[in-house]
């Protein structure tokens, strides 16, 4: 559970051995806690011409207390910003893609340890010309790039706006840079997120952006289960936390932690959906707030595996969302509003050996996501995924100390995360005012090497 | 250029110590000449309930020479095989995932070295429900897992299959079917490709499967464009070489080898694309095959990079690009069943250190294939892309030792690639029977660990 190395690299002696021998140098992440301001320091906001974000974006840090640099005023070399956020939808062909070297090179080093780059852009597919297209689709390059190359616990990500309804107004942004800004998205780095339209509606407090809202996490006696209920609970949640009997203990001490209810359900049970919708009907009356974390691993080379590694697997991680969602959805337990977020993993991204099994189940969840949100849009509901990479967790406190060491310097982070990354990732996509974020699979894997 | 180490290892003291300490393994990788069978041996033909691909690929394999089995007459468990094709369409919710583990379970071991592993499915965008869409798109789970589990220089691909036009027809999947098992594909693992609508010609010879076509290929002088060269006149193609004035002696040297033509132009210069369009006409009266394959690469942090290294990356290895196309398909002068292919990067994919300008400019090749080729569909054209990987050039014969051996080792076969296998991918995309397959990116790339 513990990453001895990084704690190591903060002493002084570890800081010499580090510089001395070129060793990995995991910095200690900035994560948020109730009551921090959005940001450390200013943001520097600039724009490529014609831009049409950086405006609402403007307004929105400013009503957020967020001091603002303009890149003009920005002539003090020694000048440390908490953020660079660079609205880019102004490049309409390749030969504008100058514009991002002219507001990235000079800054290049002005960025706070943990510090943020956010770059906006038009999606492709609303372009109006395959050069506009081309233009935008190369803003990947850039963000993914400079995730690689800045560290010091600095993230990278590039966001798509959309061009329709009320997306590009400061309510339907507003989550996605809070989220972005903030130490909630300390493990996120290297990804692509889109904002369409949809109905958002900001919190009267933004320390408690899920007043109100009812969650059910499934797989919550432990790990990154245990670790949702106490952030979505914090955020102002009432949780139902659901997980197998036989983890009937666990589960009932983090649920009488945060203040919720307990379910124990074994969710591959024929009868699983239909009482699990009966008890959020006759406790609540509906959830706002569905999250399929639970989720098991039966590793076996396919050669080796037995049917039942198989079968198990695809029904706890695939086969099992699918019949909830039908039955919450069929007897409208998941009002207007209402948001489903799965688990998917970067195993069901770029495989895994000896994960046949389980890469298949959670690829499967990708698709679930892709198939699925188009549909739920029309009912005001979102569905997203989180797909962690390598986290501290029992599970990966038993692999071998080697391939773990490998696991845990393999991204642009240089350690791996904590449950409580994937719990802050999964509460933005779950909050009220993020309902314009849909269809989006994000990694929390602190930019993890490993891909597809 | 040369990988000692993968020699070393097919030594009998090499192949010692590889299994004394666990040393990473490179297969000798299956290559293709010409007159070669299709595949060394059977190959093993199943299908899902219901698969519509079953029938129509059964009687291309056939039509090919290849010794097919039936998965119930597979039952003697010495039998070796050189692919296992399984056509996953008839798989319409998760719930049926398990007849993949059916059918490849049992085989799991019974690949020969370099075999195939071709799963068939239809683009989870086409399917007639979430449900179906969901299990179609948790195939990609499957296949990159096989890849990386079933080594020996085994590779393994996931092939979406439309269901519109005469795609799933014999001549519209035959190109790529072929490719895939040949040893064409040795170093191409793990990916996704689409075969759309398009009208497909198949050759008279499929070892001449550019007999006839005028194939222009940029950065011809040296590396991948020069082996590029050799492969597409091997494979019957008129080749018009071109590269930078500098590189004169070298393309004269190449042209000559392969009985083409050699065109000297910066590609940069403003009147390139209309003297090089001029060219073409008065040469040919028409250019089939247009091969971007002319890149630079001017690396440095994006803090200590000057502008002109920006700008003249951008504008070779992108802008350069969109300003040949446009001219050439102005003038038309690219016929009805041309083909555009373009080199993009992993480094485009998922960015890299020190390389802000080039992935930035190979993510924006990855645009122009997004958004250019289904304009280009409707003139009947294709447009695809490749990505390679870490290929064995003078190139990576530079970089360090020490990161040169991960670059080369951290893929599914073990080893980086050859200047040919780009070549290879290349001409497939390239075929006037390739012309349902549009739109793709294809990695060649041994399945890098590396990605987005």
């Amino acid at each position: 559970m513990t990453d001895r190395y990084a704690s190591f690299v903060q002493t002084g002696a570890g800081r010499t051995l580090v510089k001395r021998l070129g060793l990995p140098d995991p910095p200690r992440l900035r994560r948020h806690t109730p009551g921090d301001p959005l940001v450390p320091g200013p943001v520097l906001l600039g724009s490529s011409t014609g831009g049409r974000l950086a405006e609402p974006v403007g307004k929105v840090l400013t009503a957020a207390g967020v001091e603002l640099v303009d890149p003009a005023a920005a002539t003090d070399a020694t000048a440390r910003f908490a953020a660079l956020v660079y609205d880019a939808t102004g490049i309409t062909d390749s030969t504008e893609l100058r514009q991002l070297y002219d507001f990235f090179h000079p800054q290049a080093r002005a960025l706070l340890p943990s510090g943020r780059v956010i770059v906006l852009g038009t999606p492709p597919a609303e372009c109006g010309s395959p050069r506009e297209a081309t233009a935008q689709r190369a803003l990947e390059g850039l963000t993914r790039s400079i995730g690689k190359e800045f560290g010091r616990g600095v993230t990278a990500q590039l966001v798509y706006v959309t061009k329709d309804g009320d997306a590009g107004t400061p309510v339907s942004l507003e989550s996605t840079l809070r989220f972005l800004l903030s130490g909630r998205s300390a493990y996120v780095s290297g990804q692509v997120i889109r904002v369409g339209a949809g109905t958002a509606t900001a919190p009267a407090d933004w320390d408690r952006p899920l007043d109100g809202q009812v969650v059910l996490v499934t797989g919550a006696a432990r790990g990154i289960g245990a670790a949702l209920a106490r952030v979505l609970a914090r955020d102002g949640a009432t949780v139902v936390a659901l997980d197998i009997p036989a983890a009937g203990d666990e589960l009932a001490a983090v649920a009488n932690e945060v203040g919720g209810s307990a379910v124990q359900l074994d969710l591959t049970a024929p009868d699983a959906p239909t009482r699990l919708a009966q008890h959020l009907a006759s406790r609540h009356g509906r959830v706002d707030v569905v999250v399929h974390n639970a989720g098991i691993t039966r590793d076996k080379t396919l050669g080796r595996m037995d049917a039942d590694r198989w079968d198990s697997v695809i029904d706890v991680n695939l086969s099992s969302q699918e019949r909830i969602n039908d039955v919450l959805l069929e007897r409208d337990l998941i009002p207007a509003g209402g948001r489903i977020v799965s688990v998917s993993s970067i195993a069901g991204i770029a495989g895994n050996r000896g994960q046949t099994n389980y890469a298949t189940s959670k690829a499967g969840v990708i698709g679930l996501v892709d198939s699925l949100s188009p549909v739920l849009r029309e009912r005001g509901i979102s569905l997203n995924a989180v797909a962690p990479g390598f986290i501290e967790t029992r599970l990966t406190a038993r692999i071998p100390l080697m391939i773990r060491e490998a696991g845990r310097r393999m991204n642009s982070m240089a350690q791996g995360g904590l449950p409580v990354d994937v719990a802050e990732t999964i509460g933005w996509l779950s909050w009220p005012a993020s309902g314009a974020v849909s269809g989006n699979v994000v990694r929390v894997c602190g930019q993890s090497l490993l891909g597809a």
